[in-house]
C-alpha cells in the first residue's frame, strides 16, 4: 500500500543511515533559501502561503473540534498579531481517537511507517519558506534563521529520527528460525517472530522558539515506530507545527491510514492542558522542550509514560589562551548576539583569569578582553539591517523584562541593553545585549539561567577555577553548549575531562563561520543527558528504542514432510 | 594492558554479536555437565570448592569491611545450614570506593572493559560444578537445573547483555572529521570526538531463585559500558553472587583496574540495606529483579537512577484444540512441576472451554483435560528421583504457607499438595503441586500471583474468554509467559493479537523437550517490558544504552600545511 513511498525515498534514508553510522557532515535538505533550489517563486509562494493563514481559522479535520470552540492568540515579536484560530480540544475525544488510529499503524510493517514518515517530511522541506514565515512571525528569529532552523534543519533532525528509529528496528529479526539437537536423534525446531509492539499515545511538547527544530525529533521516531502522536504546540508558536500536523494528516491519509495518528492539541497561557494531556493513562511517550521547572515536573509525575525532555541551562565559555583576538572575539560576539540569545545553546558565563591571558599579540588583561568582546557586539549592531537580521526579535515580554532585572540584581554594566528599532518592522520587540563584569565569588548573579541577551563576564583566578565553575554550572544548573579557547593542550584535556564528566559537549577554539550554539544533525548529539538540561539526547539509540517493545512468538516449525505436501498443493 | 583479554575471547565476542542478530540458536557455554566438557574431576572438584565455602567467613577485600561485622544466614531449601558469614558493608565507605574506581575504567576503551567481562565470563564457566552447588542449595534447585540455569545459561544471559553493551557502544564512532563548505573559498573542518560516559555506581539486586541468571546481564551491562557495580544479593541466596564478585574482582584486579568495580554489598532479612542503598545520590543505575511491591517502590523513588525492574505476574496457558493429549499434558505437566512453579515464567492460570475441546481423538470435556494433566503430574512425581530433581525444593517458607492458603481460598481440589520426601536430603522442603478448579468469574482467586507449585484451570465460555482473561491477567497484573495450544490458525492469529497487545510472548504447541517457561539466551526475549512483570528486557539496545551517555567535543583540525609540517617533524 505505502510501500512506494518507502521507494520513492530509500536512497535518502540509506545515506541518513550511513550519516549517523560515521557522524561526518551530511544534510538532506538544503539549508540555502535559493530559488535554485526550491524553484523560482517558492519564496514569494510560500510568504503569500502563510499570509493566507492570517486572520482567520486554521482548517482541521480532526475529532472533537465539533463544539466549535476555538483558541489561538499568536502574536509576532515582530508585531503584529497573527490572528490564528485553532479548534479548541477535547481530549476525551482526541485520546482516544489517537488510539484507535494506532489499530492499523502497528500492523503496517517498518517499511510502511517510515516511507510515510520520509514522504511527510519531503512535503515539509517544500513548504520550508511558508514555515520560515510562520517560525520567523512566533518566534522572532531573523528571516534567514527562521529559514534554515525551522525549516531544512528542523526536517534534517526529523530524518535523523527516523534514520536512528528505522536502523533501531531492523536490529531484531522479525522472523528467526530455532533449532536445537536435544538428543541424538532429536532436534526441536521452532519458528519465531518478533513484532514490533509501540507504547501508546506519544505526546510532544513544542517550544516558544525553535517549534520545528525541537519537535520534528520526537514526533517522528514516535510516528515511526508505530505510535501515534499528540502535538502540543507552545501557544506563542503554534502555527508552524499547525501546518506541519496538516502535512502529516495529508500523507497518513493519502497512504491509507488514518490520519488521527498526528493530531493537534492546542492550549493558552491563562488554561494550559498540557498537565491534562501528559497524564492521561493512554499517554505513554513524552517529548518535552521547555523550561526546566514543567520538565522536571513532568520526569516526576508522567510515570505511565517514557519523558524525554529538553530543558534549561547555564552555557559557558572558558577562555584561556588564543592566537588571534579579532578572530575568537568575533566569533563570541555572533553567539552572544544571534537571535538574541534565545538559543538554549547560547553562551551565558564567560569565565577570564583577572590576571589576564597570553595572545599572539602578547599578555591581554580582564579587561582587554572583555573589551574586545563588547567591541566586537557593538560592531555586529553597527549595520542596522544585519543587527535586525542577526537579533531577530524577543519572542518573550518576559525575556525582556529580565534584562532590566539583570541590571538591577548586580554586576558592572560594560554593555548596556537598548531598545532597538527594527526598519521593516516598526513594532518589533527588539533589545540589544547587556554584558555584566562579575568576580568568580558572585555565584549568585551567574549561577542560574538567565535566558535572553545576558551575559556575564567572570573574572576567575585561574582558567582551573573557569574550568571548575563551568563544569559546576553544568553538573547543577545543565547546560548544553561547553566553549573553550585554549593553546594549551593540557588546558584542552584537562576540560574535556572535566567536562564529559559534567555531561557538556565542548567545542574548543571556533573562528570563522563555526559556533557554539549551532547544532548539526546527523553529527552532533545536541543535548547529552548526562545533566540537568535534559534526560535525552537528539538522536540516539535510547531516543527511539524505548518507544517500543518487541513482543516474540514461538511455534514448531512444521515438519520436512508437512512442507512437502504443501508445496504439492500449491500452496 | 588488557587487550589480550578482548584478543582471547573475540571470536566468542563476534559469534555472541551475531547471534544477537540472527536469534537463531546458540551458546557459548556448554550446558552438558559433562566431565569430558568441563574436565574429569570438575564434578568432584566444584563440590568440594562449595563444600570448603561452608561454615566460616566468606573473605573478600573490599572497603568498608574492617568493623569485623559479619553476617548470613542462609539455609538450604534442602535442609542444612550453609554457615556462610560475610562482611556487613558500610554504605559511606563501599559507595565512594566504587566511585573512585570508575576513575580509571570509564577512561579505559570499549575493548579493554569488554575483555575483562569475557574474561570473567569465562572463568566462571569453569566454576560452574561450585556455581550448581552454592545455586542448588540457596534456591533449592535440582542439581541439573542448578547447573545449567546458575552455571552456562546464566553465563550465556551475560555474555548476551555483554554483546549488546559492544554492539551498542560500537555504534557511534570516537572521532569523525565533519567538513563542510561555508562559501565558495572556505571550508570548515572540525574534528569531532564522541566519549562514552558511564551513568555512575550501578546497583544489582538479586532475587532467591535465580540468582545468577537474573543479576548477570545487569552486571555485565553497567560494567562493560564503564560503570561500577554494587551487588547486592538476596538474603537467602548470597553465595552465588559472592563466588560471582569474587571472580569479578580477581580478572579486574589482574588486568590493572581497581577491584572496586565489583563490590559486595550484603544484608539481612531483618535489616534491609537495598532502600538506602538504590536511594544514594551516586548510584544512577538500578537493576532489580523480585517482588512487584518493591520493584514498583524503586521505579517510584530512585528517581535519580535508570532503573530496570523484572517483576512478577500471573502466566496463562490457553487450551483450544490438540492433536496428541498425551503429549500435550506432558509438557505442561513437566512446566507445573519443574523447580515447584518457582519460576517467573511457570504458568499458574490454564483456561480450558467448560464444554471441552477437540482433540486427536475426538472431543474431550473439561473435566477429561483437567484430569489428563493432573495425571501426567502425577506421572511425573511416581518415581521419587525423578520427583526430587524436578521438583527441587521449596525456597522460602512462605511458597509454602502460601499452598495451605490456596486450599483455603476456594477452587474445588483436583490435585492436592502433600509434603514429600526427597531421599538425600530428609529435612528438604517439598511440596507437591496444588491443582485447583475454577470458573471463569472466580477472578478473585485467579486473577492474582500464587507463586509456587499452585495452579488453577479455569473453565470458560470459549477459547475467546480465554484469550480475554489471559490478556487481561498480563496487562493489569504483569506476564512473562503464555502458552496456547491450537490446531486453528484464526484463533492463533488472534491469540498472537491479543498476547502483543499485552505485552506478553506467546508460545504455540509446544511439546516435546521445549517448554513454555524456558528461555533461550541470544534468542528468546525474556520479559517485554510492556506490560506490570517489568520494565526491561534481556536483552536488548535499551537495556544497554541507557547505562552510558555519549558526550563529544569538537575542535578545528590541523590545516594541511601543519599536517604536513608535523609530518616533517616525525611526529
Amino acid at each position: 500500500m505505502t510501500q512506494p513511498l518507502f521507494e520513492r525515498h530509500r536512497e535518502k534514508l540509506q545515506d541518513a543511515v550511513e550519516a549517523i553510522r560515521k557522524r561526518s557532515h551530511w544534510s538532506a535538505y538544503p539549508e540555502i533559501p535559493s530559488g535554485k533550489i526550491y524553484g523560482e517563486n517558492a519564496k514569494k509562494e510560500g510568504f503569500e502561503a502563510y499570509q493566507n493563514r492570517l486572520n482567520q481559522a486554521f482548517s482541521i479535520d480532526q475529532p472533537g473540534t465539533g463544539g466549535g470552540e476555538t483558541i489561538g492568540g499568536e502574536t509576532s515579536p515582530y508585531g503584529p498579531e497573527l490572528g490564528v484560530t485553532y479548534p479548541k480540544p477535547d481530549l476525551d475525544q482526541l485520546i482516544p481517537a489517537a488510539t484507535l488510529a494506532m489499530q492499523g499503524w502497528k500492523k503496517a510493517s517498518a517499511e510502511q511507517r517510515v516511507g510515510v514518515c520520509l514522504e511527510i517530511l519531503d512535503r515539509l522541506n517544500k513548504k520550508s519558506f511558508e514555515l520560515a514565515n510562520a517560525v520567523m512571525h512566533t518566534t522572532g528569529q531573523g528571516f534567514m534563521m527562521a529559514f534554515q532552523a525551522g525549516g531544512p534543519h528542523a526536517q534534517d533532525r526529523g530524518l535523523e529520527a527516523v534514520a536512528y528509529a528505522w536502523d533501531e528496528m531492523q536490529r531484531t529479526p522479525s522472523h528467526a528460525t530455532w533449532s536445537k539437537r536435544v538428543s541424538k536423534t532429536d532436534t526441536i525446531v521452532l519458528d519465531k517472530t518478533y513484532r514490533i509492539v509501540p507504547r501508546g499515545v506519544a505526546v510532544t511538547i513544542g517550544c516558544s522558539t525553535f517549534p520545528t527544530w525541537n519537535s520534528y525529533p520526537g514526533i517522528f521516531a514516535s510516528l515511526a515506530t508505530g505510535n501515534a502522536v499528540v502535538v502540543k504546540p507552545h501557544p506563542g508558536a503554534i502555527l508552524p507545527l499547525a501546518i506541519s500536523v496538516e502535512v502529516a494528516r495529508e500523507v497518513i491519509q493519502e497512504a491509507g491510514f488514518d490520519p488521527n495518528l498526528v493530531t493537534l492539541c492546542v492550549d493558552s497561557i491563562d488554561e494550559p492542558i498540557s498537565k491534562d494531556l501528559v497524564m492521561r493513562p493512554e499517554v505513554k511517550i513524552v517529548d518535552y522542550t521547555g523550561n526546566s521547572e514543567f520538565g522536571d515536573w513532568i520526569e516526576a509525575n508522567a510515570r505511565q509514560a517514557e519523558v524525554f525532555t529538553e530543558k534549561a541551562g547555564v552555557n559557558s565559555i572558558i577562555i584561556d589562551s588564543l592566537e588571534d583576538l579579532r578572530a575568537v572575539t568575533g566569533n563570541i560576539a555572533f553567539t552572544l548576539c544571534l537571535y538574541s540569545g534565545q538559543m538554549c545553546t547560547t553562551s551565558q558565563n564567560i569565565f577570564i583569569p583577572r590576571d589576564g591571558i597570553e595572545t599572539g599579540e602578547g599578555h591581554k588583561s580582564f579587561d582587554e578582553i572583555a573589551g574586545a568582546i563588547v567591541k566586537a557586539v557593538d560592531w555586529f549592531l553597527s549595520d542596522p539591517a544585519r543587527a535586525s537580521e542577526v537579533l531577530g526579535a524577543i519572542q518573550n515580554k518576559n525575556t525582556a523584562k529580565r534584562i532590566g532585572q539583570a541590571r538591577i540584581d548586580g554586576g558592572e554594566v560594560l554593555r548596556d541593553s537598548q531598545p532597538m528599532t527594527n526598519e521593516r518592522f516598526p513594532e518589533a520587540r527588539v533589545h540589544s545585549p547587556l554584558m555584566l563584569k562579575v568576580d568568580a565569588k558572585d555565584e549568585s548573579l551567574f549561577m542560574r539561567e538567565m535566558f535572553g541577551p545576558i551575559s556575564y563576564l567572570i573574572s576567575t583566578d585561574d582558567t582551573s577555577q573557569s574550568i571548575q565553575l563551568a563544569s559546576k554550572a553544568a553538573s547543577e544548573l545543565g547546560a548544553i553548549t561547553c566553549a573553550l579557547y585554549s593553546t594549551n593542550s593540557d588546558v584542552i584535556d584537562s576540560a574535556l575531562d572535566a567536562t564529559a564528566d559534567a555531561g557538556v559537549p565542548l567545542s574548543c577554539n571556533l573562528t570563522g563561520q563555526i559556533f557554539v550554539n549551532q547544532s548539526a544533525a546527523f553529527s552532533d548529539f545536541h543535548v547529552s543527558g548526562a545533566n540537568p538540561s535534559g534526560n535525552a539526547t537528539l538522536c540516539d539509540s535510547a531516543y527511539v528504542s524505548r518507544r517500543f517493545n518487541i513482543v516474540q512468538s514461538r511455534i514448531p516449525a512444521p515438519q520436512p514432510a508437512e512442507k512437502e505436501s504443501e508445496a504439492h498443493a500449491g500452496v
